[in-house]
């Protein structure tokens, strides 16, 4: 039986505006905001194509695999790259970007991470876009995991280009993204000849004949079920209140690492310090002898939609990440994940308190709300 | 992952009644529809418990197995019934009603199934229409598998209860349905002391609150993902047309049974007469020694998908039932169901001919066009 | 354009059966669960056309408008009924309860709604149970609006049946809604001639064809869109934690009612005890002067989507409800209905203090969650 | 109330490959299929970009808009460009593009679009193709118009690159793309140092970590939503029938022009043979002084949803265009399309005959199916 209960007229320029003001609101923004028909790696390449060229020198913040990502673009369009690279287990400090950017003062442009969802750290923003401002670089901050989990304030942080998604905290879609941009990112864009223009990859294209046009005409037709899905969710974001769900996201975060400490059993958090814990995911470093993937697997067997993945590439083996993002940013999920991943340890034979850990969990959610 | 796509406003009681209106258009109708908020059967019994009472005499033309539940109501309303029952493999003839009518003058109810799908005969309701009208009863159709697929004309035919589904010819919901009642229905129905009033069952209520209020409030809080999966399938049906929509189901059932024809192997229509054959199904009897429900299933290993389906109760051995409505009376959903069905019965060592049975098929269809 | 994004294989008898499971573990009970293929009233009529006969006495406690209802269905049934009223501004004691059965110890059903929606109050269940089971009544609830903003435990009460639907804090279908029923229910129903049989209205059909024949097919093809969204609201609910949901729907309501307090201009609750006032609504009382559907009206100029509605009937003058139940349940929700409330009353020159109330509110939310 | 109806699990990596493996099914190719995650343009600058660089020489073949923004892509990548232009009332020849390649030997590529959506012609690619195979440059299709409503078979017709979407002929999403890649055109763009690699528009990312890596792992996450439309749609086509799309899509503008040409009052086909007529669209050109426009604007005001517009840019004034695509090729859609037309043109004096244009269109529609 198909249901065809979707009979949906094309999407008007109008009500596309729509989404991107609902977008601008949500990052206090005065900032340009461009809906990109991709999923997020689109506008960042577009960012740095755009932002970077030959002569350029950019500093490159790798605190997780994405960092590598950004790095390649920007040699790819013939700019010097001065990478910092931070050990997963932690986040980068202000500090240490003042310091690479004294160090090398012809440094124009700036790419960070805010938060890491494969290694579950999180980066001081605020801090660096202080740093980063008073040096006069462009600052390009890849949100997309921490948008909707904690505070993010492009203005107010000296963030020129802002890229997000609404595939994790929001609980949206992934196959379109967003990008805020400040006036001096727009004229260093069309100050660069080799920006993408007339192309699918290129941000000026939107600004010249979508905002510039007063946003009367789209220039192809959109995701429609993806932009429609991006409505609905920032209307439930809206609904439940922004400071809301950052505040369920910290609790989750703050639930399950007590719990993950409460278990025992040998399970450790892979982020040392809790300031430094991402709110959308919570890392666990594995005792030694317990393999991340299988003990992963173990604990879905009963359940296979909870949220618990194995780290990628080498981390495979020692990390196990609990998921606590959108929907599954809630008790009875952190308390599920616990109890699944805690009952598959024991089963290795570990020494694991259950009930120590779901109290702790409970207890944290609790404390959380004063 | 869950996408909330659909942030779906309540129904307004305007757009309630807009798509009561397109199902009166839907049927040509001018008596008043009522959508009830159940599957087919909650309107069909409120018809009987409305219409029939004790001192009623009703003929039950009992053609499958619907019948047998009406017999059953029209008993627990404590009216007479007769009973008139016509093989499976044929259809029921105006002059069998006259006679039963002639028979027993006292008959002020007459209900009848149009099209079985179950067995897959469809009988001739203009004719039987005329004859009830002579003789001045109540006349109840059960047009659930019949709407769409084959010319259904209540006003024109004298039908006064005329029930209806979309879950077959339609493609649509099974979760709401609808009946259209004439003008001496609703005083049949109100000079009946034991007309369900205040009741799920009424509709009674229907006419007295929503019609006679000026379709205003609704009754109660409807079925709205069937309603808009009701509304949708009468656009689509609209758009395509009706003709289209019925030429496409009558072409189906031809292009079944002449590739059945045409296939060998023993395979026989169910149905003695291409004119008794229902549009939405073609029935088929296994030859001896091959068990249907076998038969179906090694069919639908390779595509399970496909619309086929063993008899129920005791027709499970020998019948099988090719359904082709909805989505599925299409050329590309015809010719696979008899190649699965050919190959299986071509396992078990029957000389089955595959390309003719697809050529008559495909030549069938064409031949319907004209 | 029209995007059949769902194509859906029919549900299967298993799948239907583990929804019924569901719901069962949603209320903690033993008892059989039948989920009724169409709005809770279906169940409802369908509990009292089974329970009560000629000879039942009933005792029919009206704290809202569905209270008239049953006794209507009561009397029909030709049950003598004993009608306990309860001013709306209040709930109903156990006091009173016990004083009603003593003085008619032929009672043997009582009937009673959990939640009242339309009025803003809630009734004290555990105490009622308590003196109905040593009374020995069989024990009817209607607990539409309280199931998931408040606890709901039928074994633990004493409740022989218990219906829900889940439009109200669960934030699900309208169009499907089920009842758990005790064995003695299902024996008292059995015994009595009247109860429905054979029919879209009777629960022993169920409980005979369904259940006795271990629940292998369906009595007929079910509301299949709306049995997928109940599925899809109880994984939600499982997946954020009856706890928390109860926790979001008592935050909304005491933010609701602090916020109204604080906010002054003449709005007044009107549920005199915070006790009493249900979960899932706050009502209020408008100033003299102050026509509540004016009031509404005008608050949702700016903002129709707001769960702001006038009393109803008589009560369309004097009282604005504030829903707060299933996504509405919400501090972005709540704190926006109280603004757009605020200033509407402050047009009409009523003196409000907008401030106050967003800080009442959002620091009574934040009190609720220690 | 939000309806969560779609709880969906991530789509996996066989999942994807198995629509890949359905488009290239639908495109009788043994070409890799690679389905790209944006819009059709996406996919056709992929190919151009990979394809061209200095040093190329191009034949680009402008029937329609989409021609000048292949050509900009192509003068972007360092080629020469040779511009083959056609009027837009008719369709090129393999004549013309047999003359062209013989001045130019040293074209290495071909572009050109197959079926014009909005100038409503339609090339004769299969002996283009041969000219273009026999003189052995990289032959590149637009089938984004054509797919699913007239022949297409890239292999055949010696096609390297053929890039469809599914939301014209196939009713289907606009938001995710494909593009079928021939063996020579992969060793062309490998052998390409400027061909985009790690980016958005690379399609050798697609081949080199998606195909050549056994089809395990996706490059990101796709637009999912868009994606399972993609595959209920291909399930839709399968079911229908390709052939029966097709001869859908041909009657459909056959009635569309007898019609128009029944209808008089100065309404003329654009496309001047009907050979050349795309399928998809029949356009028309309005007699003197009544501006197109105006003459849908007022066509649409009783039916809004009809599938008529006016010209882009300088045809604004003179061409309407009726859509008949997907579901709008029907008869039911077309009928209405023309009385709507034919009524706004009777408004403006012109004589016209409406039932004329019925019955030519309900014939020509019948003789179609012959």
């Amino acid at each position: 039986m198909t249901h065809p209960l979707l009979d949906l007229a094309p999407l008007t320029a109008d009500r596309f505006a729509a989404i991107e003001r609902r977008v601008a609101a949500l990052l206090s923004t005065g900032q340009d905001v461009v809906i990109t028909q991709g999923e997020a790696l689109l506008p960042l390449e577009g960012c740095i194509r755009s932002g970077a060229r030959p002569g350029s020198t950019a500093l490159n913040v790798v605190t997780g695999p994405y960092g590598q990502t950004f790095g390649d673009w920007l040699r790819d369009c013939g700019a010097t790259v001065v990478d910092l690279e931070v050990p997963f287990h932690t986040a980068v400090s202000a500090d240490q970007v003042a310091h690479a950017l004294d160090r090398h003062p012809e440094i124009d442009f700036v790419s960070l991470v805010h938060a890491e969802a494969a290694t579950g750290n999180t980066n001081p923003v605020p801090g660096i876009g202080e740093v980063v401002r008073a040096h006069g670089a462009l600052f390009m901050l890849d949100a997309v995991a921490s948008v909707g989990a904690e505070p993010l304030l492009p203005d107010a942080w000296g963030v020129d280009l802002c890229v997000i998604g609404a595939q994790k905290a929001m609980g949206g879609p992934a196959g379109v993204s967003a990008v805020s941009v400040s006036e001096r990112a727009w004229e260093r864009f069309a100050a660069n000849p080799r920006a993408p223009r007339r192309s699918y990859l290129s941000l000026l294209d939107w600004k010249e004949r979508w905002i510039d046009g007063g946003r009367r005409a789209l220039l192809h037709a959109p995701a429609q079920l993806e932009m429609l899905a991006l409505e609905a969710c920032l209307e439930r974001v809206e609904a439940e209140g922004l400071d809301a769900l950052m505040d369920r996201h910290a609790s989750a975060a703050a639930a399950t690492r007590a719990g993950a400490l409460a278990l025992g059993g040998g399970l450790e958090p892979y982020v040392y310090e809790a300031q430094d814990a991402a709110p959308v995911a919570t890392t666990l470093r594995t005792p030694a002898g317990v393999d991340a993937s299988e003990l992963v697997a173990r604990a879905l067997e009963a359940k296979p939609s909870l949220p618990l993945v194995a780290g990628g590439g080498a981390l495979a083996k020692e990390m196990v990440r609990v998921n606590h993002y959108g929907p599954d940013a809630a008790p009875g999920v952190v308390r599920a994940s616990l109890a699944a991943l805690g009952a598959a340890l024991g089963e290795t034979g570990a020494p694991v308190n259950l009930d120590a850990a779901d109290r702790a969990a409970t207890e944290a959610w609790r404390q959380r709300q004063r």
